[in-house]
């Protein structure tokens, strides 16, 4: 099986006139191609996923797989409350080239998604499909947290690989790398949390912030695992107001308009969102210029 | 257009062994057509639309129509974050034979869904579809509220007919009906509500409870209608705690148990939830008893 | 033992310069003394309570006392998490002139605060003063919120004699008059649910809006007890956005200006808080007039 | 003045038969200052500070001041919404001994507290007291959350000196670090978090842990500063769970019970507080056990 380990970024989807445009897709992985990034995650929370079709979400992981070289893993955001739909889309994303599923927690019923529903939900999901999972586990958007009990727990079917834990919770982290098998691979979701995730056990990152600095993310874990702390963690500080902007602050409107700004192609993003204000595009700009990425 | 009026089950869906089964869909319905309901929602949450494939949605409203009396109205809940899939699934649900539709409030990107983004989700889709919405805001499962300008600018459009507002939140029903016109449906989405509902401008009641207690809920609001106040309050004080049992305490696995207590099919939930434990339908038909239902 | 019954402004305190004015206070009482009012709370969320010294809070208690009539109600807010403050500070306040204590829920320690804290707590507050207690449950200053079970138990006890519940929770008010002995009062806590709360079986309200529109809310109480329900309603959806302008929107701040704008003494809210900007003191003042007041 | 760095616990209150013990006081404060804490923190959260009387915390940061050598630094918490009382109450502790004043963040008001009121408050606050103030941020008891530019304002103030931030988000640490002055000490708020905070720019911590385990947190700051990082991160590792039972899961009442069981004086938290139940005792002296702590 291929090895997760470092920086993937939830690539954002490309829109023209609100429709897919796969050339505009081919333009940002060949300048990613250039990088260390350890792969791509397609249909992920900045990916605007949930705005997707089915057939759009079929055609996007085939363009990816197509346009990516053999070394960069791709993992496909294929989780959905409904079992059924996230095993058959996950089935067929593996067809079409996907490495790994990534599985967000199911979520409608907030009150009942606790321990055994968590555990029911990711054994028959992992029991049925034909790729590894990754746990995707993100409170902001679900409303829901999973235990550490319960990544323990599911951390022992040999077809669950890892998580991805979008929180910035540092204890979390710690717990989830320190309570499951050797090669589970914990990993952030937040560029915010590079330096802290893996100083705490984290394998990599998933993050926003990979779309338009990818080196720099790169950079964070490989100063630490070169023993480099106090660089890395200047590199984390200088990173996270810029990670603030593309994520909380302006959100994945935000993350398109800093690639447009950045040489990537970003547009805009699908109904209902709007693209960022002239005024917040302004703001944007000095927040990369004061991280030295633009 | 047919008129909004009265109380409607969001019906369960019956289950044997994990998939559909029409057959027992027929004999609830057939129980039901027996009462003053004013029609049935398909695909509510109580109906876990959210674990069903688009098939066996698209199967629910066909079979549900047919069961149905023509002057049930037909509600079908066919929102997701997607705008494509929700116009493409409304307008099939529409030919299936669904009157309206009830279309959640998108979600996902909760930091996002203010005003301007409601306001477009909602004036897309309506333009788009062959039957008229109810906008369907429930914030204890989407984490989203929507608020009262929102209401009253999208009450406007010709296609928006109405509001199921699930919370408990008696301002908020007040101020829906006292800021949109006339014939804007302002419907409750829990039967503890019906009274305070009713009595602040509500036209009627889309409530988990009226699978099990459609009479009584009927009965609510009819008292309150032929000016009887003090029996409708004392009505509605019954039916809260059951009404709690079967929604915030025990879910739609509780309302399935009682179902199955009361003569109704209700059978397992979809993974990955649980049928209650046995202790729990203990205690749930003694509430069911106290409140005088069994 | 008094009777407690209708409307009830938590008053603010006045400071000129950030120190009790007791000569704005005599003014303010003056002008509610020709109102209907049931009586005044002194030391509630609008009269800045947790900002005031134990000696400023017996000052204002003393002179509330004196400047209003002996039919009006004198109910003073002595509670904190500390049972031993509480206690005295409630007998002190006794003495000088305070026919009822209303007690907030302890609530540093959420996740202890559930029933047996809450029964405990006011238990031992209850036995040990000597004036009766009013319950106050305000979830969105406290974080906490009391169940139904928790009330009804305490309402056994002789001297809790009620509770002012300050969400816009129907259900919850519909269950707190269900469940208590026939004489123990529920208060709704905010004006824009003197509707749906006395029509549900509260007996009044101890609500901000009383401090700038005293008539309107007694009025709308007064209407439902005649029958007049339609009248009471139109009153109250035109009271609610004044409602949300002095509470939710513009607060403590806000209520003292539109005071200033009506008649009374408002002034300045004391440190940290700040008073109004002008652009909001502007958009007050439209809502005062929409709603008829100024 | 005093440099702030390494461990200091919240001490416990003592109580027998609810009330103050300073013997038992002695016998705890003996026992932590053969160990290397840097001081102790008196009327933190763990000190049940919000059930004792001013007369109360007065004496106990007197008796602490007394029992504790000169080189541990005694921090007395003695925040409160009111600015004239967090005044007299720091000026009266300092006049006890306190070296440095814990002061929290107001919180009653929610929706008002930001970046303004915390400005005003806490330059008010430090301008009119005549020792340090450490801003305390404690988001799960206050409902409230200071931003990072907020605290980079207050740490420009030459009487505010530190911030003890009790979230577990890795993040907000960084960033305070990361944008105030020098010699300005962040200090994480829970054991959970020496680990991430230590490597990422905090001080040291004032954690509830540091009463039962005052060595093992003192040693995972030690080990890090040493480059010992893989040896910190596995002692972080075994003391998580310890520090969740006696924080998140058991609260005051768990720390108090684990006190009694290594040998210090815990007894009964003060009411409404009670003391944990026997199965829960059991389960807690398990979990000590697994962490090598008995």
């Amino acid at each position: 099986m291929k090895k997760i380990h470092g920086i993937f970024p939830p690539i954002t989807t490309p829109f023209i006139n609100g429709e897919l445009s796969i050339d505009k897709l081919e333009c940002n992985i060949s300048k990613w191609n250039k990088t260390e990034l350890g792969g791509y995650v397609v249909m992920g929370s900045n990916g605007e996923s949930v705005f997707l079709t089915r057939e759009e979400k079929l055609k996007l992981v085939e363009a990816t797989k197509k346009f990516a070289p053999s070394n960069k893993l791709i993992i496909a955001g294929t989780g959905s409350d409904s079992i059924k739909d996230t095993i058959s889309l996950t089935n067929e994303a593996a067809e079409r080239g996907a490495d790994f599923s990534l599985v967000l927690t199911p979520s409608f019923y907030k009150s009942e998604m606790k321990h055994d529903s968590f555990v029911k939900y990711f054994t028959i999901v992992a029991d049925a499909i034909k790729i590894p999972v990754i746990i995707y586990n993100v409170p902001k958007f679900t409303g829901v947290d999973i235990d550490v009990e319960t990544i323990a727990k599911l951390s022992q079917h040999s077809n669950i690989v890892g998580i991805k834990n979008s929180s910035e919770n540092a204890r979390q982290i710690t717990e989830f790398a320190a309570s499951t098998k050797k090669d589970f691979a914990v990993i952030v979701g937040t560029a915010s949390m590079i330096f802290s995730g893996i100083t705490s056990g984290a394998v990599g990152g998933i993050v926003a912030l990979a779309n338009i600095a990818p080196n720099e993310c790169v950079q964070i874990q490989r100063l630490i695992e070169n023993g480099k702390l106090n660089e890395a963690l200047q590199l984390q500080q200088r990173m996270i107001p810029v990670n603030k902007a593309v994520t909380a602050k302006y959100g994945v409107a935000g993350l398109k308009a800093a690639m447009d700004m950045l040489g990537y192609f970003g547009g805009e993003p699908r109904a209902p969102l709007s693209q960022l204000a002239d005024s917040d595009k302004e703001n944007l700009k000095k927040i990369l210029a004061s991280a030295g990425l633009a």
